[in-house]
């Protein structure tokens, strides 16, 4: 058990989007030891078919376990809402989505019981933050919309571009007359593009990034787990699984500070 | 030899863009079988380092070997731009991609000898258009540009969108000034932005698709090796990597005709 606690977090996400995730669990857990793996190589998931997403983080979680993992966060919103309870029911490790933690924050957030999310075409197809957000309050009314252009702008750095405004107008134009109070960036890369989403929208809609709820809920079940661990100085291990140049780029801009040593492995051949 | 004639030509994609490519050598060499890959689970390549898509490039060749084809056509412009020595150095059939024809038609059409290239990121950053241009004819000065948001713009399916008349003018306003009269699209996706950026730039600016030229490339070499089939109805296959549906959808839209049955294939375990 002792052995346990001096274990790694492990994270994944299907690229970069993850480590705005990592950031808050670093600053609410600053002693933990953290394993994050980036699929590079076949990003992104949030236009591809549940089966695949469901092989892509099976193969992903299979790699954390490899690498003695205590604990696994799904730092992805796609394969949050299509795969987390396929591997939460096989694993013997916890594994915590973002899309639990953003919901019960939209939830708590709303006064008038009305609640946008926006996400990829994978994420809002499977409808899992409206069955979230629901399963805590039935009388939350959910208006869903996908987003597909928002982590190409993201990635490309488009933070205020006539580009990015012209499809925020597109995308987010039918929240104008929708009467919701609180809107889930239901997407880890979406929180790079606030800036754009807050301007449209204007401040009296309160805009929800998973981040901050899903490190708070990694703390609860360490510690209800008896798995957190003491005092000492972390490493870190960063993997991805296609060169990581850009990662290391775009990367450093999304966490907030040097990412350290980047290692490329391949996922697709673990257990043969 | 009898033999060899009947098998199918091979031509793969990162995912559905190669379909500009097949509708050409459909109407080229109509009696020719095809089998056709879009790897959709992995796509986009173009953000992707040469490793991976050398790797990727080498497994998808192999899925179509498996296949029994004459004949291997690369019309992806990253793949072909970083990964078609290496294949074709190693297998005996011909393989066949689109940089080679795709700088052949500019080199023709260009009067003032100035020629713009478009491209994904790593097509852009492999050279692989400026080197087969200048390998044909020296004399030309070729300027290349990266424009990443134009695939996702592509597949969203805004033509004519906001935000891809706001992309277009980013990318290519430094094309305005620069004195190129041809401009080679070097991406299979990009054709379908063709009416936008033509607005742009003017109609005093030649578009070189690279679909067209390849698939004469194609008929040349069937034709130098004896290779090429007879009368007779072909049928077509087409694979992917990840579910149909998309692929089927827009997949129609750049093909301009039914694609009948598309089967889901794994080319990651080839060779184990």
């Amino acid at each position: 058990m002792a052995e346990d606690r001096e274990k790694a977090i492990g994270i994944f996400d299907s690229g970069i989007g993850g480590l705005t995730v990592v950031r808050e669990v670093l600053k609410t857990l600053p002693n933990e030891k953290l394993v994050y793996l980036g699929d590079t190589a076949r990003v992104p998931y949030g236009s591809k078919s549940a089966r695949t997403v469901k092989g892509f983080t099976l193969q992903n979680c299979l790699f954390l376990l490899e690498n003695h993992v205590k604990l696994i966060v799904i730092a992805c919103n796609t394969a949050s809402a299509i795969a987390l309870d396929f591997v939460a029911s096989m694993f013997r490790v916890p594994v915590i989505g973002v899309v639990v933690p953003g919901s019960a924050a939209a939830v708590a957030a709303s006064k008038n019981r009305k609640v946008g999310v926006i996400g990829t075409h994978s994420t809002i197809s499977s409808d899992a933050y409206a069955r979230a957000i629901q399963a805590r309050d039935a009388s939350v009314e959910v208006k869903s919309k996908a987003c597909p252009m928002f982590v190409p702008l993201a990635e490309e750095g488009w933070v205020d571009h006539p580009a990015t405004l012209a499809a925020v107008s597109d995308y987010l134009g039918e929240f104008g007359d929708s009467g919701i109070d609180t809107l889930v960036l239901g997407c880890t890369h979406y929180p790079i593009l606030k800036p754009a989403i807050r301007a449209f929208l204007g401040p009296e809609i309160k805009l929800i990034d998973s981040g901050v709820e899903t490190a708070r809920a990694v703390k609860t079940v360490l510690s209800e787990r008896d798995l957190a661990k003491g005092a000492g100085q972390p490493d870190h291990k960063f993997f991805v699984t296609d060169l990581p140049g850009k990662f290391r780029e775009i990367g450093e801009r999304f966490l907030g500070r040097s990412l350290g040593d980047v290692e490329v492995i391949n996922v697709e051949n673990i257990g043969f």
